[in-house]
């Protein structure tokens, strides 16, 4: 499908120093339903004849450019003036930001501070903040749009959404519905493996537009359709929709803003099932996760991370013959960690992983990167899975985390 | 202090759809003592014309400009056409990266993907890649630098480190050691208490250059100077971190690549002194922080995650009377879940956390990001803390994870 061009300008001297950029994903994900991608990114300090530089090759290139940040009161929020600067326009004082602010913090005098968020680009449409002091901006030279925006996520993302998708709609001119996007989130699929899968769709639909994200033993999958109608949208969507579930099955595990612990976690909550851990290389990485979900304390009870052996044996009652005979990375052991932690916090269900996080410890018959897990529970017999990550360290912990909380999802379902 | 211009050019189109970008820290960290600040980063898609623009806008503004990414095998690796295409040049087979090729994978005649992967920039320099099959490129067109890096970190990492200081450093005449940088990690300090200690610092060092990145409870204060002589460079440097350690003190946990799990790992080790763990907010993440070190089980013994009330008293011993008066988010439940673990692990020393994650479950007397702490061991009377985070839920975990770290490593240095 065409996308129209979209540039995003994010500024900051933090963002060309000392800071990651996790400003496209974000905006990526709004834009697409709109029906544009972003073809550049561009990251600049707090100067404002290097931001008007970048504004105008935006303006040459694309037609939407939106700047994220340098919003601020401070001497180094110079993002206004560089926007100015590049549509040779005044910054004027705006009597109603003055009188919205003064209302807002019940002012009778503005400080100089707030009295600098109140100049704007002579012929902007000035956006609230419902989280800040600053207001985003909106101009229309020429057939283009400029969206200034204020960089803090908990501020530019409920300003984008309250007005930018409108403006951008009449402004340009878009039918309602004519753009839809749909994130499918996977696990337990390499990404070469769901290309190959998915690829007779992406031939079937060739006019959807595709991404595919890989992560740690997850993926996500993104498409977008557009259709002449809303309901013409709707269906395109759903037809892929459809069309990839069925390929894919069981390893959609959900959509959109879904995450394997927050997926995991409902299951279980649904189920009115409790639940336990025994960890070993992952240190207590599965536990993390899934008590980064709101009110998991209804389902996770707690774990045990068992990284020395004694531990093994002593806390989670796994026998010292299996320790000598299989070792502790081994299906023997990861069965009775398992059925420890369940004994322990006399759960309904119990899961556990042990395996070599390396870069050491691992030999020819186990090397680094394999791990054991099992999952077992109230009328389950334990059951024990073996995969074999790669790449370092911490990613060999991350997949581990992840492979756990999807065997949960895969029994409790 | 005066640094020459750098521009970063990233490409790959999840650079402009899903992914967050995280090479600038990593690229200005290496540019700095090069004295070279990354001026802008530009994120393109894989599409030679629009690469070849920003090799062309960056050229025009910057004396070294980067590319990272689209040099792998397959159709959609791009930059070197885009490179090529900027400076008018042709892209020619090397002989000698066929040679390297085949005889690093033992192949008498090299498949099609690594036929692309030995095509050059004519006039270009290559750079081995000690653990992929695509080469670096160096170019010098007029006054300026061009380096053309592959995009996973463990390719370019490595590649830049073994050989773009050294061609730096003679392209640009730098004198040896005329610039250096130091990154001093802190711990305990809010950003703005730490802005308000080292200003006395910058005030009278103004050559330097400094920035503060700040963390989950943890910060980074960098510094950056220039000397006539390599001996010169080393006194300033060594001067300004004096001063910057006489007035942060033991906040100061280390410096360049160091990590708190690292530091207070590494001191465990030292002292041959045994560690487990009583979670309960950060459901494993400290466990998970201390294991992310390779190994983290010579000192590590485990942990227990008590989520669930029952938890804290039946595995880690936390008496009813605690929980029914003072509550599990208490000094006290914090004592007794560390006297717990190092009972049930028998370690030298034992550390806790419980607090209050949110968003759910604050009150007024307890609210939402209030954490206590617990650390207990041989010869050492258990000592409590009490913190109050802000944020989300995930920000309140993470600090209270560093904060535990950081607890530890005053304890037992």
């Amino acid at each position: 499908m065409n996308f129209r061009k979209a540039e995003l300008i994010c500024t900051g001297s933090e963002l060309v120093s000392v800071k990651s950029n996790s400003y496209v994903p974000l905006f990526s994900a709004r834009l697409r339903p709109l029906g544009f991608r972003i073809h550049r990114e561009h990251s600049v300090g707090d100067d404002p004849k290097a931001i008007a530089k970048m504004v105008n090759c935006g303006l040459n290139n694309a037609d939407l450019v939106i700047t994220c940040g340098g919003l601020g009161p401070t001497f180094d929020d110079l993002t206004r003036q560089g926007v100015a600067k590049a549509l040779g326009r005044k910054l004027i004082h705006s009597k109603y930001a003055e009188r919205i602010l003064k209302n807002n913090y019940n002012l009778s005098v503005l400080p100089l501070n707030f009295r600098n968020q109140c100049r704007i680009i002579d012929g902007a449409k000035m956006l609230e903040n419902a989280n800040g002091t600053a207001f985003g901006q909106i101009l229309t030279p020429g057939r283009k749009m400029i969206v200034v925006l204020p960089g803090p996520g908990n501020e530019w993302g409920p300003m984008f959404d309250a007005f930018v998708p409108g403006e951008i709609k009449e402004f340009f001119k878009l039918k309602e519905g004519a753009v839809r996007m749909l994130r499918l989130k996977i696990a337990g699929l390499w990404e070469t493996q769901a290309e190959k899968l998915l690829k007779p769709v992406m031939r079937r639909f060739p006019d959807a537009d595709y991404t595919i994200l890989a992560g740690a033993g997850i993926l996500e999958f993104n498409f977008t359709v557009a259709g002449k109608t809303p309901a013409d949208t709707a269906k395109k969507l759903s037809t892929v929709e459809k069309a990839c579930r069925k390929i894919l099955g069981n390893a959609v595990y959900g959509a959109g803003d879904d995450t394997l612990e927050k997926v995991t976690g409902t299951l279980f909550r649904k189920k009115k099932a409790t639940l336990a851990l025994a960890e070993s290389c992952t240190g207590g990485g599965a536990g993390d996760a899934i008590t980064d979900v709101p009110g998991s304390s209804e389902y996770f009870m707690g774990g045990v991370t068992a990284y020395s052996d004694k531990a093994k044996t002593e806390i989670l009652g796994v026998k010292k013959s299996t320790l000598l005979k299989h070792g502790a990375v081994s299906a023997q052991c990861a069965a009775e960690m398992a059925e420890g932690a369940r004994r322990l916090f006399k759960t309904d269900y119990a899961a556990s992983v042990t395996g070599i996080a390396g870069p050491d410890g691992g030999t020819k018959e186990k090397p680094v990167g394999l791990v054991y897990f099992a999952v077992t529970g109230k009328d389950l017999r334990t059951r024990t899975f073996t995969m074999t990550f790669r790449h370092d360290r911490a990613h060999i912990k991350r997949c581990s985390v992840n492979f756990v909380l999807d065997a949960l999802r895969k029994i409790i379902q």
